[in-house]
């Protein structure tokens, strides 16, 4: 095992170093009119000029996290501070709050309807300020984060469409957003805030969006954490929840909380189980709980960050566990994954594959896949490689 | 070719009669709330009770239409009252436009953001009038148009995410459904403001959607009628393109306008050319004009009612032009709908099926699949089927 360990380990640096954030410092910088294209081809050739703030904000993320985590490149900052510039300067609304997309110039498109575009913007700065040390960054992170809290209990606000009073339900992915982003920018935070919110946020995951008859998580719950059965509460993304399960095994740690992490070792493996395609390999996008038709017409796809998301679950459920069945299903999603996703042509991943596993869209980036997901997860299944070596030898 | 047509003729007629509306009219009667229950499983049994205001609006016309058009059954009168005093129920909201959905008791779930649930009303109720001579209907349907109208050049209002100055682009559906529309309740217009609608929608069609250098219909264009090139401004939605071709034939009919007719007849065939599938056959549902990878991800999907709507398109094209590639193309697509679509087994059709024709998702019914577009282009086809029979023996 020890063999296939260092093996892993040299194929997921060496596929991030050499492979994947070439690609984008080459194809993506927009040197005419500042920020990121991520509308690229299979080539990396730009098919699309159009701005999100949620891949622009990622964008700085990763670079910036490079910088600060694997080594000070200045080519690496530099690349950052590009895309934090041109966000700095066209990203915001009059209020502060965060477009949803602009265009090649940065005139808004879309407007600050969608709370995750705050969030992205608050990782990048965050992280941006930490290898800056510039204040000017970090106000800009401390800022958004308040406005996000100041908005997480109708995050929607004037943009839905929901008929607040007749269903009213909450969804999953802004308390597992919350919990990662209040420790992205702890050292910007008071620390009550950041317990509190640690606190609230391992409370909603592990047990109000928790199902305990599946053993499954739910996107969308009743305001008082009860099952709907609609479209909506039927809900699941299994991606989306195994990301949130290696979210609360950092929080388990930091809290030196075994249990804790046991159980999101658990929800990892039956969600894993459960939406494991048995006759194509791979994990599906969306699922109905009672096995009724999703409304998600790509619901059998899969799709590039569901599967890397689950090898870092699997690789930190390993480590702090060495439960076997998380090295297996390692070594079956990691299969699976290989094969499928990087492209040996021109680089970089592909992101969405039918259901049978053969390209869909042959792009390396567009309105939601960036330069974020794949690196990510990169960087930390290396880094969690090394300490399940490290643990082995000591 | 005379066998060839009684045979299809036959076929369209007895689907519909003996397994397409015996279908809805077991399974979809709401008994105990009203309505029409529309989330039907592969046997026709509800997996969901919310009621949506698109589908109850068609599923009142189409069992109007029939009482009108084919036979004045009783039953079907009531079927189609049925859901029309639902919705006069619960449907609308203060201002009068139509909400999204509700739930199955009548409640507002999702606000009246769509302008297409006031046509589906629209149509609906002008349709039961029709049926009732009931004046009531007459004047909600009348009501309703009025309101659409003077939405129309901002038909999403206070909805709209879109920075309306920096891209304003405008959307091909509602010229095309207004001209269907005020055919429908022609009688309770003035005759000046139906020429006009009709004139200004075959202008809009015809030419300002269309793009001469591919021959297709565009989804998006700016306000004066220019490509956008843009996510919005490649779009392409081959089947939406082909309805709106035989509306339009329809109008040419009613104008006596040959030239119109052949335009229509040549874009019909000029996408269906474009947008069929030379692997798997059948056609796509969405294309990006400059061959650029499309956001939607369901893009290569076949679904049921972008063929139906083919098929209508191509027995008007060839009843009013007798082009042989009309009827060579009807005879191909129609071999690949009927192989794929009807479900053999329990009645009634699949509505999603993958690139390769295999079942998506094996719903008779749902969120946007109902009793419309399998009855009415089975209704059609039959009736355009006589008409080449007539033409041929004359």
């Amino acid at each position: 095992m020890k063999n296939s360990i260092n093996s892993y380990l040299a194929q997921y640096r060496q596929n991030l170093l050499e492979d994947v954030i070439p690609f984008w410092t080459t194809h993506s910088l927009d040197r005419e009119k500042g920020g990121y294209f991520t509308c690229l081809d299979q080539k990396g050739k730009v098919y699309d000029t159009d701005k999100f703030v949620w891949l622009q904000g990622r964008q700085v993320w990763t670079f910036s996290m490079l910088y600060n985590r694997v080594e000070p490149r200045e080519e690496w900052l530099e690349v950052a501070k590009h895309g934090a510039d041109f966000l700095e300067k066209y990203g915001r609304a009059e209020d502060g709050s965060w477009y949803f997309s602009l265009t090649q110039t940065g005139k808004p498109l879309v407007q600050p309807y969608n709370i995750f575009s705050d969030c992205f913007a608050t990782m990048a700065f965050g992280q941006l300020s930490k290898a800056t040390q510039n204040q000017y960054y970090a106000d800009i992170a401390k800022r958004t984060f308040d406005q996000i809290l100041s908005r997480r209990n109708n995050p929607k606000g004037k943009w839905s469409k929901a008929v607040a009073e007749t269903r009213p339900l909450k969804n999953f992915a802004l308390p597992m957003i919350l919990c990662n982003l209040s420790l992205e920018i702890e050292e910007l935070l008071d620390s009550e805030l950041v317990n509190q919110t640690i606190q609230a946020c391992i409370r909603e995951v592990m047990e109000v969006f928790y199902e305990p008859n599946s053993g499954l998580i739910l996107e969308n719950v009743t305001p008082d954490g009860k099952f709907s059965d609609s479209f909506e509460g039927r809900l699941l993304n299994p991606g989306h929840a195994i990301e949130a399960m290696w979210f609360i095994m950092d929080l388990g740690v930091r809290q030196n909380d075994v249990t804790l992490i046991e159980k999101a070792v658990k929800i990892t493996l039956d969600t894993l189980e459960y939406s494991w395609d048995k006759e194509f390999g791979g994990i599906y996008y969306f699922l109905d709980l009672k096995g009724a038709p999703p409304q998600q017409l790509e619901w059998n796809q899969k799709l590039w960050w569901v599967h890397v998301e689950t090898l870092i679950a699997l690789l930190k459920g390993y480590l702090h566990t060495q439960n076997p069945a998380c090295w297996e299903w390692f070594e079956r999603v990691h299969a699976y994954t290989w094969k499928h996703f990087p492209d040996a042509s021109h680089g970089e991943w592909f992101g969405y594959l039918d259901r049978r596993g053969d390209i869909l869209l042959p792009l390396k980036g567009g309105k939601w896949k960036g330069c974020y997901h794949v690196p990510r997860a990169l960087y930390v299944c290396w880094k969690t490689l090394e300490e399940i070596n490290a643990k082995q030898m000591g």
